[in-house]
């Protein structure tokens, strides 16, 4: 199951390669990872995704609260969240196709970011179902690049993940 | 100075472990990191921000380069990219306030995600500087949260990072 993970840590050199070494060693994959700066500039906010049953989510969760760098880990998998991600999509266009992908963009929420002769880009910030959904509109036009930020999740109404 | 690269890996277990401890080991800062699957699953997508002068930066990319799990590797500064951060930010606001806000998150091209009696949480995904312009405007309000994906990056154009 895909849980959602938030921790808050010191903005220090090495913790990254902390995070991601606890995850390696234990042999825990990680499938997107989403780090920035926060309201603090001295705190950073990761927002990690990992394939994990209960068991597995709660030893993940217990190795990153033993961190020195940690200060709150948060699962948001069952909790209210706003659950979002970037998506930048590059899809084969010409003439003939142009009109055609660029409604079909504004039908899904997208919007264009970059046009060439022979190319479209198109820039769509929203739910992990919706981005996908995206993705399989254009395959039948040809997808020539894809970038993604990993998720990211924010629990919603006034609770936060305080320090 | 500010550098984005973007890497191409195979997507295997223990890469994001394996460069983190490469910029760690060396001393690179990452300021920002946004990790997601590209258009092949069998390969991720890396997009790193980091503060480097022009040597560093070729020290880094000759490293990554050097690195078993990488296909591609780019500096995306000096192209023309289309550069995208994702933020979510939980503002302060009541009945006094929040038309207010709503106002000036529709102005900033923000949209309204969350909303409780005691806050609203605001969503932009944008250009770094209009992220962070929007992270100001909220600051007299109260900020509550925030989560940033960290910088994603794709060259413009019909270029593409080939694997």
């Amino acid at each position: 199951m895909k849980q959602i993970i938030s921790v808050l840590t010191e903005n220090r050199a090495g913790v990254l390669s902390r995070i991601a070494g606890m995850f390696s060693r234990r042999g825990y994959n990680i499938d997107s990872l989403a780090v920035g700066e926060t309201e603090d500039s001295s705190i950073s906010r990761f927002t990690i995704v990992t394939d994990a049953d209960e068991e597995m989510l709660e030893q993940i969760l217990k190795q990153l609260n033993k961190m020195i760098d940690t200060i709150k880990v948060r699962s948001l998998t069952n909790e209210p969240a706003t659950i979002r991600e970037l998506l930048l999509i590059k899809v084969s266009a010409d003439d003939s196709n142009r009109g055609v992908i660029m409604d079909l963009a504004a039908t899904a929420g997208a919007v264009v970011v970059d046009v060439s002769p022979q190319t479209l880009t198109l820039q769509l910030c929203s739910t992990p179902e919706k981005t996908e959904n995206l993705r399989l509109l254009c395959v039948k036009y040809g997808i020539k690049e894809i970038v993604r930020t990993g998720i990211t999740a924010m629990q919603k109404g006034s609770d936060v993940l305080h320090k």
